[in-house]
C-alpha cells in the first residue's frame, strides 16, 4: 500500500472506530458491529475497503460455541506517517516500524542561524534543519517500534496472568490517551460507568491508578514504589 | 478544523496536487486548473471542499490584465500530523507550527529495559517510552516551524531578488523532496524537459545545483563555497 491511501482510511470515522476497536484486540464481525453506532452492513463495507487497501487481514477460527466459524479482524500494517500542512510546505513519509537499533540522537537547532543575509545562506539553514527533520523522524520510528512491542507484550501478558478482556481495554486505552474519563471509557468498551469503575478498581490491583473525578490515569507513584519493592524482592 | 478531517482531505490525490501547487504560491482558479489532470468542475468541487474545512483560504485581487477580478487560494492551516497504525497501536495528533521556543532534545532510549519481568515494569518502560515520544514530537513541531519561516523567506527573496517563478518553484521542489528527476519537474511543472533544464541551468547561478543524469540536487560542496567566499568578502 502507498502512503496517501492510509489517508483515505483514516478519512472516515467510522473506519477509524473500528482500527481502535482492533488494536486492542483481535475482533469477529459481530463483536466489531456492535462497538460502532452504524448498521452492520455499513461495517461489512468499510471492513472490506480496509481489507482491500492491506490495512486489515481476516481469517476463519472457530468460535467458543457450536456453529459456523467466524471470520476475525486484525490490522495488517505497522506504520507511522507524517505530514506537514501549511503555506510553504506540503510533504508526507510513512515510516516502517520495527526498527530496534536505534539508542539516541541529539536535536539540536542552536547552530542554525535565525537570520539570513543571502539566499545560499538560506538554502544552507533549510538543509540543515531537513537533516535533523530527519533525525527526529529516525527517533520516532525507533520509539514508536518499541512501544508497539512493548504494548503486544503487555497485551499477552495481561490476558495471560489475569485474563480479563475489559480491564485490559481500560489499561491499553489509558496507555495510548494517558488519561481518559470514565465517561469515554463507558462510550467506548459499552459499559455503564459503575461498570467502568468496578472493572478500573480490579485492574488497579495489578497496575495502580489514580481514579479521581470522574477520570482514570495511571499512578506512577504507586508504580515506582511497586517496581522498588518488586527489586527488594529481588535482592532477598 | 479537528485533526481527522485533514485525513479526509488528504485522502484524494487531485486535493494532494493542489495542496503541493498552492505550497509553491498562491493561485487563481485557471492555473491550478491547469496544473491538474482533471475537469475544470472537479477542481472546483475540491477547492470548495478544501475551504469548506478551513485548509483554504480564498480572495478576489485584480488580475494584470483588464477583466473582471480573479479569485486566488492560499493555504490557511500549519500543522504537522502524526499517526501511527499498527495492530497494538493507534493514534494520531496534529502539531500547530509557529512555536520557535525549541533549542535542543536528546532523545535517549538506552535506558529503557528491552525484557521485561513483570506487568509493572512493562507499564513503567512504556510510560518512559511515551515521554521520549513526547520530546520527539516537540522537536518535529520546532523544525517544521523554522522550515515552513525559512521556506516562506526564500520564495520572498527568489521573488525579490531574481523574481523568476518557474526557477522558484524547481528550487521549492528540490528542497522538499531533496531530489528531482527532470521527468518528474517536467510533469508538475507542465513544461519541456528541455525547458526544466534551461530552468535549472538559470538556477544553478543563485543555489549552486548537480545537474546529472536526468536528476536534479543541491551541490552542497558548491554551497558550501558560496558562503565561505561571502564570508570572506565581508571580512575585507
Amino acid at each position: 500500500m502507498t502512503e496517501p491511501d492510509i489517508f483515505y482510511i483514516l478519512g472516515n470515522k467510522v473506519r477509524r472506530d473500528l482500527l481502535s476497536h482492533l488494536t486492542c484486540t483481535e475482533c469477529y464481525f459481530s463483536f466489531l458491529s456492535s462497538k460502532v453506532s452504524v448498521s452492520s452492513t455499513a461495517v461489512a463495507k468499510h471492513l472490506k475497503i480496509m481489507e482491500r487497501e492491506g490495512v486489515l487481514k481476516s481469517y476463519e477460527r472457530e468460535g467458543p460455541f457450536i456453529g459456523p466459524a467466524r471470520k476475525y479482524y486484525n490490522i495488517g500494517i505497522s506504520k507511522t506517517y507524517v505530514t506537514t500542512v501549511t503555506p510553504n510546505l506540503f510533504w508526507y513519509r510513512g515510516l516502517d516500524l520495527g526498527d530496534f537499533s536505534f539508542k539516541k540522537a541529539e536535536i539540536d537547532l542552536t547552530h542554525i542561524p535565525l537570520e539570513h543575509e543571502s539566499l545560499p545562506q538560506m538554502v544552507n539553514s533549510f538543509l540543515e534543519l531537513t537533516s535533523e527533520l530527519e533525525k527526529i523522524l529516525q527517533a520516532l520510528q525507533a520509539v514508536e517500534s518499541r512501544r508497539d512491542r512493548l504494548m503486544k507484550e503487555i497485551k499477552e501478558r495481561y490476558l495471560k496472568e489475569i485474563g480479563d478482556m475489559t480491564q485490559l481495554a481500560i489499561l491499553h486505552y489509558i496507555l495510548l490517551v494517558g488519561e481518559a474519563t470514565v465517561d469515554e471509557l463507558s462510550d467506548r468498551l459499552n459499559l455503564k460507568e459503575r461498570e467502568v469503575l468496578v472493572k478500573a478498581q480490579e485492574l488497579d490491583r495489578f497496575v495502580p491508578l489514580i481514579i479521581k473525578d470522574g477520570t482514570i490515569k495511571i499512578d506512577e507513584e504507586r508504580l515506582k514504589q511497586k517496581l522498588g519493592g518488586e527489586s527488594d524482592a529481588g535482592e532477598d
